[in-house]
């Protein structure tokens, strides 16, 4: 298991054009492109999202990483912009 | 719904030359444009603004993302510069 | 009406070569050059001038909003060099 | 008249080859050129100089206004740079 | 012994391909390729990793040194991105 | 005299070569030569170096100023490196 | 003597390629190299090494000058990356 330091968060995407209960779609042309993710792990500091939570984030931000084949991204927590609640 | 984090605030954007009660309209050859939103939904941190309110914020600023086929923008409370009360 | 948000104030312009009482008249040769306006409105942060001030403060800040037919300018209070008094 | 707002002063400058009591004459060959100035009017935070000081101030630096026909600099308190005592 | 300064620690990379039991195996097109690497020594300010730790951490940050015949990399804390539990 | 402000202060410079009592040489072949100097009056906040401190400080930082056909140099006291005890 | 201000550190820079008792050789590929070096002052708000001390550093940094034929740096005790301990 990956355990994130401090207010990063560990995220795996989910893919850009899916639509959820909430009905987000994102839009394709949009010069800065969010993405959507799910949050699988928090640092010791993150109290604004937490593990399993549905979010929003800016695209091309953290440091991705592989783990048993499944792609995951580090990212800081301010990286993420909302949650679908 | 999306609920925006800490100091961000989620709008949806005003057609530019709207007539509105206040009687606002955007001059079309500023060097840098404003633009009238509605105020969607509110981070926690936010307190300058509150859900409903129309203001005026700084045009080419956040993050767009689709709802429901609406539109909407995901920016930084910083970014909105007046309220028209 | 539009209130400003914070520590910025929505002003004025008043023409460059405008004689006053206090007899300002703007150098049309500097560099960097100032101009005189008048504060129409200041948001709850801003302590410094008050509505009515007639202000010098530095050009090309701001960002410009045209409201019934009138020409505004919303800056920061930190834009704001002087007050005539 | 002029009041400048918090940290800032109004300067009256002085001709740069001019002999002081204290003898200062400015070197003109001197990469960043200091000049010579009298403040006329200090923003209420400022304590470092006050009315009718003799200072030394980086040239290039400020917001030149004319106020009836008499060319005063509007800068930060941060770019004087000596009193003569 | 090395001991480093502040918040600073000394890691040892690890192969980047290599199997470790969490199964990590890291992203070779990845546009910033994250790193795994063993927490070898730390400074009186670090509390978010301990000597022994394999951690994650961005790649090209730190100064490299060899200490009897072993490549060593001295980083901030905050290089670290992960944590291996 | 001149009396710097705040954490300013006011130094003449030392030849380049001259080999004072501490036997200090300066080497011409520095990539950021140092320099010798005098501290000739310091600055209200300045509790570092005081007046009469032979000092070493980085070249090419400050403002040249000519008092009296005197050469002086008024910098920040963080552009003093080291005091000649 | 030469005593550094502040937060500086005067070392003197060891031979790049010597092997010392805890046997660290420095890489001469490194991109960033570092450095080997004795402290030999520091200033009064240095804590984190003493006269003496055995130091990795930051190469390229500091302010060189020469003191009775030995050339010293004097840097920021922040460019000193871990003691030799």
């Amino acid at each position: 298991m990956l355990k994130p330091i401090g207010k990063r968060v560990i995220i795996k995407k989910v893919e850009a054009e899916e639509k959820t209960a909430s009905g987000i779609v994102l839009p394709s042309q949009a010069v800065e492109k969010p993405q959507i993710a799910e949050v699988v792990s928090v640092g010791a500091e993150v109290t604004e999202v937490k593990e399993g939570d549905k979010v929003v984030f800016k695209k091309y931000v953290g440091t991705e990483i592989k783990v048993d084949g499944e792609e995951l991204t580090i990212c800081e927590v301010a990286d993420i912009l909302a949650i679908m609640a």
